[in-house]
This record gives structure tokens, sequence and C-alpha cells, in this order.
């Protein structure tokens, strides 16, 4: 069945049906606009993403569902690295007239998968056709205590430099499925169905742990970069520290040029913050209690936004914090 | 110049600066997640937009900041219509690389004008390229004293039914213009700038005055049909009380069958709302005070969704209550 035979109101209908029941919405799918409860004390915390057929995912590689979690999945990202509560999620859909019902209803129910595994219910959000490529725009809203988020911009000289989880495993898969190769099932999956560290994220705000957080979406030295310029800092990281999945380090060993790809690879979605140095240890305790992985890559020290790497060779090499452009890394590919 | 030679990071530099202050933002845009405070005693009220081209707009017909403008005014008017007051809005963007920067800012321009218009704060958004059409996704948020928010589910049997401003002036024009014939300059404002209703929405909620309320997207007859299938309710329409503007009657004069615009045409952004028969008199002054037009058109009775219309016979002909589909009408144009 395609979806121009269903309608748009009967897919609204199928949608709403699903959504679930909260008592903090007042008003869901099917009003004007949704009307929800924030806790009282608290900020109102809120990010946006657009996703595009062909220029952020592929069907040729992913199929609806994992779609759908995926575009929950990095909106919630987000929201973690401000340390946030995820509560309410908005879902915008652009499909052609003509798109399998199946694959939208497989999209339907990975959104629903990943809301319902983080708390987050399904208000909102907007259908069109498309006149061509699949155009996802999901919102997520969220809150914190006030005096609680965490931003990029509260680094302070000394400061460690922390990371959860693995560096460049989403890149490698990505540049792995690129040139048809076979790709390592955790690969895929980092790159296909990334867990955004929500928990994490909370963990360390409520406790007032991390002075800084961003999460990695554009590649470690890129959002680093971020996070030293809003605080006017420079880094220095430590190759050895960088930590690799055992997928991703087994290719780096015969390709050492893939390092390219921890420093730089986008779509890691892992949290990045800075701690006290006398704070560290409680934050690995708190992360083995959540069973997430963090790790010590660096020291922040005063400065203007500058990397460097500490290489094998014991000196250090600047980085540049280049990351990905969407205007300006298609200019030549544009007819 | 082209946005491809300005690059994401900059484009994002200049939005940020142009956005302004407001004490409610604790972090604005250059973070992972906007961070806003609502206040006390409010519910947060929430409503998003997709608008691509070719389907919603085109470059023929608009520039880039009327369509910045307009884009943000179909969002406030869905917040008019719970009578919320809006307060922050988000912006995603996804075009061409080779766009005109002219184009890109006149559209910053236009959405930050419209902004500032009704007092809502630019906090956030998305950037990146189109493989092909421009796509806007906006998304407005706002609050309502909790309780004085107004659905579309309150009708009461016997209440009037009342409309803000003239009806079907959006359909005519753009039916001029997909026949290239000339566009008197009201029809052709009323498609392309819409006025959301931010005030009289709001004054009608916070008065406790509408008993229902819809903003008037997919034509009135559409919108008139959620009204009553939310609340259970028929419908019947005055057909000598449809308010048309002076251009939109004398054209209906030597052509009838234009009253199908009015019935159905759509992006009127009007309030279509319902109140008790003895309140009418006090919002008509209250209107009269934000000199904006109001219209008695009909009255609501127990029912499950039907429209009834009286006609210049005196006689009652059913309406269907059909609206735009988004994806039902394009199945015949896809390849």
């Amino acid at each position: 069945m395609r979806l121009g035979e269903l309608g748009e109101f009967k897919l609204i209908d199928r949608i709403k049906q699903q959504a679930g029941l909260n008592p903090d919405v007042i008003r869901g799918i099917g009003d004007d606009a949704a009307e929800l409860k924030i806790p009282a004390g608290h900020h109102l915390l809120t990010s946006t993403d657009l996703l595009i057929e062909e220029v952020h995912f592929r069907f040729a590689w992913t199929d609806g569902e994992r779609l759908g979690r995926k575009a929950v999945a990095v909106n919630l990202s987000d929201l973690a690295a401000m340390g946030a509560t995820p509560r309410f999620l908005y879902l915008g859909l652009s499909c052609p007239a003509d798109s399998e019902l199946e694959r939208v209803e497989g999209l339907l129910r990975g959104v629903l998968a990943e809301c319902e595994r983080f708390g987050v219910s399904l208000v909102g959000g907007d259908t069109c056709c498309s006149p061509g490529p699949w155009i996802l725009s999901v919102v997520v809203e969220g809150s914190a205590p006030d005096g609680r988020s965490v931003g990029r911009n509260g680094g302070r000289p000394d400061d460690l430099l922390m990371v959860s989880g693995t560096l460049g495993d989403s890149a490698l898969g990505l540049s792995l499925l690129q040139k048809g190769k076979v790709v390592p099932p955790l690969l895929l999956q980092r790159h296909l169905a990334p867990t955004p560290r929500v928990a994490l994220g909370q963990a360390l705000a409520s406790a007032g742990l991390a002075s800084a957080m961003i999460d990695i979406s554009d590649g470690l030295a890129a959002d680093l970069g971020h996070l030293l310029r809003a605080g006017r800092l420079d880094a220095e990281l430590d190759l050895a520290s960088l930590p690799l999945s055992t997928e991703f380090a087994g290719q780096y060993r015969s390709n050492p040029s893939l390092i390219d790809l921890a420093l730089h690879g986008g779509e890691d979605y892992e949290l990045l913050f800075s701690v006290a140095e006398d704070a560290a240890p409680t934050v690995e305790r708190l992360a083995a209690e959540l069973a997430v992985p963090v790790s010590r890559i660096g020291r922040l020290k005063a400065g203007s936004g500058a990397i460097d790497l500490r290489e094998a060779d014991g000196q250090l090499h600047p980085v540049t914090a280049d990351g990905f452009d969407h205007f300006a890394s298609r200019v030549g590919d544009q007819p």
C-alpha cells in the first residue's frame, strides 16, 4: 500500500493512536499546538534537527525503523549534553506520496520505540508531501532544575577532558559502507543506531560534576573546538588515551591514517566534558554504575581555541578544529 | 555571493548576532539546546511546521524576506488558536549550497522582523545543505496560564460560531497567481504575508470567552470539521454572513462558484471560534478594541461533524468537510 492511498489524516490518526498517555501532556496530537506541563523550578530545554535523505541517510543502508530510532537518538543526544531530562518529542515528516506505507510505519515504530526507551512522549508534528527527498524534522523538549544544566562555556583551566564510549566507530562504519566493504556489526550499529548518553549527562549535571559538556556530532576536534572557544580555552589531548573500540583498533593497526576518523569523524554521539581533576574518580565511579565507559583524554588550559595532540613521539602537534560544514563541503558537488 | 562560500558556521554566527536578547533566554543559539524560562503557573505550548519549496511556496511568487515572515506567521497562528503567548522560535533551514546569500539573508530578515513584531526570540535551529528544494522547519514555543488555553474540543450546542477577518482571499490570490493573472494587492498580501491573530486569540482565551478555537489553515469547512468532531457537534453556517473582502466579493459577483474558495480554500490564518450567545457582544467589543473584524457565521448543535449551509434560497445544504490532503492530492501527480 502507498501512503497516498491512506491519506494524511488517517496517517495522523494512526500516529495518535500509538502515541500513548502521559499526565504531563495536557493536549497532545490533534490540536493546533501541544500543551504540556514543565516541572516547577525547572527550565525548558529544546533542541531541533533536520534529517534529509541523501544528506544524512540513505535507504540503501538503513530502513524506516532504524532511521526513526536514530532521528530521535541524535536529538536526545543534544539534551543529554545539557544534562537535561528529555520529555516531549515532535516529528515533522515529509515524503513522496508514493512512499511504501510499510516504510512510513517502520519509521513510526522506530520513533515510538526510541521515545519509550527514554520515557519521552510523542506529542505533535507535521506531515506533508515531498517533491523529492524524505525529510524529517525532530524537536525534543526537556527540562532541568534551574541552575543545573551544563553548557559548552563552563570549562576551567586545568580541568580534565573526558569522553564517554569510543571514538570514530560511526565514521569508520560509514566509510566502509561508502566503499561497499563488509562492515563489522559494531561499527554498523554505531553508525545506524547510536545510543544517546542520556543517563550519564543527567547524572553529571545533577551532581554538578561537569563544568562544560557537548555531544560529539561533528567530530571530536570540531566539537572540542566549540567547547574551547565558548570557554576561551586551549586543550591538550593525549593520542594514547583516545578510546577506540576493538573493531576500530583492529583496522587502525594496519592503517594509522584512520586516527583522522577518531579525531574528525562525525556522529559519535558521545559526551565530551570537562571536570575538576579531584572530581574525576567520582565521575568514573558514577559512570561505572551506569555501565558507560569514560576516559580521560586530555586537559584544558587558558587560551583561544587551539588543540594540541601529544603523539607517540611525546611531542605536541596542532590539530585543526575543522568539522563538517554542510554548505562548504558541497560546493564542488553542486551542478 | 553563494551560501557555500560563506559556510555553515559563519551563517550561524550571523544569525546569532542578529537574534537579540531576552532575559527569559538562559542559553540561546550556540549550545546543544536552548535553555528557557517559562512563567510560573504557565503551561508550555508548542507548534511546529515544515515548509517545502514547490509544495508550500515558490520563489517565482515570493522572495526570501516574505517567505521568512510567512514561515513564522503560520506557526504563530497555531499558538494564537490556543490563546497562548508566543515566546521562542527555532528555524531549521536547508537549502542548496549554491543558493544566493542575499536570499538566505532576506529570509533571516523576514524571520527576525516577524519575531520582533510579536515579541518572540529566535533561540535555535539547524542548518544543512539540501540536495534539491529549500526546506524550512519552524518551531514556536509559548505559554498560557494553567487552565486558560482554548482547544478544539470545548464547543457546546447553541454556541455561536464566529470568525475573524475575511475568508477565501488567500486561496483566490493563489488561484490567480497559478493562472498568471493580475492579483489585486490585498489578495496577494493575504496569500504571501498573512497576519496571525495573536492578540485576539490571547484576549479570547484570557477572558474565558471562546469555548473552542482553531485557526483556518486547511479551509473553513475542513477546520470547522476538526472542531466539530473534537466536540461531537454539528454546525449550521449562514452563507450571507460569511465575511468577504471587497476584492473577493467583487470577483464573486461575476463568478458565484468562487464561494468554494471561501468555504474550502486554505491559508486564511483567521481564527474560527465558538462563544456562548450572550458573550458575543463582549467578543465584538473586544475585537473592535483590537481593530480585528469578527463575524457571527453560524451556530453549533449536538451531532457528529456535519456542516449545513443556509443558502440564498433559505434552504440548508450539506457541505463536505474535505480539506487539503497532502498525500492523497499528490498521488496522480507523482511519476
